[in-house]
């Protein structure tokens, strides 16, 4: 691995980011497609968490939060670090200090591919974070990694400067390039996504509505009562 | 896979199904002498959801809600959705467009052996959920599977029309020709547990209460002081 | 295994374990030197929940609470009861019930290396809870094993008579031969924490604060230029 | 759970279960639609293991064997035995000497959902045997179970005297009532791949013999060379 | 946690831990009363691996292997390394360089709570190896632990010097001053296990030969026909 | 997702590739920097696997092999099949058929990040394949996915061309642009482990091979005997 610090990414405009994040991660991973979400693994630290901003990147060694203290300098306001480990750990390598330093430099959350700590600390400070785990288990600083390079987490690539969007339902990544197109585009799903919900409170059927009800007879699904199921062949 | 839906399966009554689901998991599941768990991979979408209603089930392709969009149209007032999937899955095949759908016909609530999204929105809704992950990922419509046939969920058998319940302790099903047992043996339970919670409160011992202390000599249990203890043999 | 109950293990003073309890699972964690974490797969039943007591151990068989009737009779008032099974299982050896018996005998909590249930009711006593899982499933009282003896949660042995503290980070254990040195290692970390945090308010860097600059040379970590990292060798 | 020996409970043909058996579970499991694989968690103890039989059911308390016992009386020639648990385990029920006791009795091989032990055993007498674990983990016989009832493994239902038939890939389960189907479909689908097999060996492609080309395009596949990959819109 | 290294922790009997090895993990954990199984998460890299020796502790940071370097010098023929992480790790930590400096000091085999390497080689050498994982994921030696210091695996505490054995039902430990009792112990059982596994060949039955048929009455269990449980109660 | 099919990667040197699969996995991952390792979940569906080719990619719907047939007509002589799916899944999306068509065009393995299936079938044909899991589940043809596209597996970006080497340590990829690196990198790494290994059969310790005994003292590592350490502070 190349132990780097990138100074300087380019980022995605932090209105962008937080209006992305305001759309919220379902919205915005159908939006563009069905794509950038990071996974069921990623859990919010309370319930309600919900944040939008611009990636800054962190590569630890497990059990090392050394990287961690380099990003934190790397951060500006509108951003949300990202820390992921060069191999699967839970160690809580994320707490109420470091949350400290980030609020105090205008930084939005924390997105952590490990554990976090500090939980009832984070949530009364409104600190938004999601992980893969809360662990209290402490850290050393011992190993280098690097900050701003390209990381994955739960299959995704994020890359410094990408919008990093999070809520109840985990964390989503919208690539630089595409943060013009994800905010028309979700704005247009909300919009469908309200009439649709006015005409299923007015009793319409999603059958209906999609145009299923031919697709069904096409796949072959057939309806029967309770008695020619019990009857039947197949 | 018999690619049916079946429209009229009998269903257990109702009020019944409320009434099961007041009484609760745990105390439906122990007075039935400790069957039909659903198991603890199962947890509710917001802490304090309880329902209690008649199963519609509902069987898809993994990463594809279309059977579910079948599935409304076959729901009724007092029913709760059992949704599963050919093989395991965390996608997030319900989000709260079917929850407005369903509570608009009456229905009390939703399974999952797979995973929900727009969990901040169902818990504002109230709308109850258990599933086996959260998950924003997106879902296709494109492969048929079943409603209203028996389906397995954590190892139990969910027939349509039975009763399935849910609290913060998971959800349990009950068998429709169990229900009218079920009741009896719910209330006989609460009324036991009652007593046995006031003995608690005064200080009377589960091994008194239980009559548990001449089958410790008999299963060979020693009380022995620290001092034996460590001395000792085996 | 001996199934014996060791029916006077010394204790850890019930005040210092209250103390320890407050400091909370990570600070006490640290202070000690990285150790005693019970790891991240016992989470509160729900969440607020802390307590700090003196360990009361049980060995169970894997779904059979008899030895927690037992265990329940060597309780005293500033005790936190421990359980584990003998081989992995998710059953819910203690609810309600058992919280109301311990509460009525002054223990402060129960850590279950294993299933636990009536999750809403446990929450609304108050009565804090740690567990593997949240699960219904019943219990018989069959098979004997143990009370107060060494026993291992997570990796760690907790004896009987040892301080056990929990929070929203989990659970961790102090020796009882170690509570003095932790009470204090406890208060100086948290006077250090307060000034960190202060100084942290105010805008300054870990990276300085605890003269990491120099390390990142020496373990070849280059600050680059978004441009100079494209070009970049390697 | 009623606790209760069934005695005779009716089989299918033994032959018939050879023969399925010889077909293998992926065969079998496509030539019924998809239905009836026990799932990835079943492993054979060791590779190359193979069989097919009789179901005899078998419920036991996690950790207890007891109703194993109670089972060797009821196998005959031609079973196969699959037990499971009232809730997840992974201790080793099952191991060599009552592999012999089966193997006198005609049985052909167990499947157990939790674990085996004397796996080296087993593998010298050639008995086999499907696990979710291996583990020397020891049992007791203290809590009553059920024999020949039906059983949930994998979410497929077992009832007793279906042929249940295991090899590399796993296991899987066929109805009593589908047997001869099964061994129709089963023999047209290992003709069909006899064909397909030559067919491929001979550069014939999927796409063409199972006629996928033109539902590449009804389905919107686009395809594009790297540079417009790379130039690419969206 | 203190980091050290002890350099003459007394050991077992090098040929007792052979003796034990000899009788396997199941014998030797059931003759000591269902005690000291290191549970099923622990694999050998190669099937029909076997071992028996004295256990020289390990405990190293993730991803670090420093501490086993300096294990490997205080190891003494007849001994069994042991290594545990200080928290949930899979990374590959031991290799084949490793196992060839450990055979050229007689140690007999490796047991790893974390991950293994070079698993080909490992086998073509004949090093017995145990562990939780195989992965090639690499380590650095910067971040200091312990060497000869009680530790943890699978829940059971492994002094330096206790006996720890392995087979393809994975590992156990002997607790140094029961060595003498296992021996034993296991020779009694295996002599039992040999006179029921005749007892079986010749069709004897386990409910008679344990004396099991009065206990099943006892438990309420009954026996039924097939078409009483079909008609039947409860 | 873009549902595409890049016709022409630019691909690594398939003797290159082959060089480097005879390195093997652990030896390419370390003279690489640690890096391109895709983790412990992925496991050889036979022991003895081994190969090196280059990247044809598959992006799948879970339970769907449409696009592997796709993909197979992107197939060259010198390949790997890298297969992924959108979201997690266990399915048997590969089995002998695929298997052959592939042999049949000169490709050299499979890599699976889901399930294989025909286990006994590609161990005796000999073809190499690494999976997340086994499983008979069969698997549907309809819905799009991509071809040739960067996938993510394991954390670890594969890009099409790069090269893919797998042994039964699991699966490496080494960027195509880094692939005369890696065989520089790995020749070197073998001539030096060639040397540490004759050394350690001479009995040298890794601790004076490596120079690690100044480090340890800096690294405040005491060495203490068995009474010092009981005695002892810490």
């Amino acid at each position: 691995m190349r132990t780097v610090v990138v100074t300087d990414p380019p980022r995605a405009d932090a209105e962008d980011a937080a209006a992305l994040g305001k759309y919220g991660v379902a919205t915005v991973h159908e939006a563009l497609g069905r794509v950038g979400y990071l996974g069921p693994q990623l859990r919010p630290a309370w319930p309600g968490a919900r944040a939008g901003g611009t990636a800054v990147t962190v590569v630890c060694w497990p059990g090392d939060n050394l990287m961690i203290h380099v990003a934190v300098e790397q951060c500006r306001p509108g951003d949300v670090l990202v820390v992921t480990t060069t191999s699967p750990s839970t160690d809580g390598l994320f707490g109420e200090l470091f949350a400290t330093a980030l609020a105090q430099r205008g930084v939005r959350g924390v997105v952590l591919d490990c554990g976090v700590r500090d939980v009832a600390e984070l949530r009364e400070m409104g600190f938004p974070a999601w992980s893969r785990a809360v662990s209290a288990q402490g850290s050393v600083k011992a190993t280098p990694g690097a900050v701003n390079v390209p990381v994955v987490v739960g299959g995704q690539v994020v890359h410094p400067g990408d919008v990093v969007l999070g809520d109840d339902d985990g964390v989503a990544v919208v690539p630089r390039a595409d943060v013009g197109r994800a905010l028309a585009a979700a704005a247009a799903r909300v919009e469908k996504e309200d009439a649709t919900r006015a005409a299923f409170r007015d009793g319409e059927l999603g059958l209906d509505r999609y145009g299923l009800r031919e697709r069904l007879s096409g796949l072959g699904i057939e309806y029967v009562t309770q008695a020619e199921y019990e009857g039947g062949p197949r």
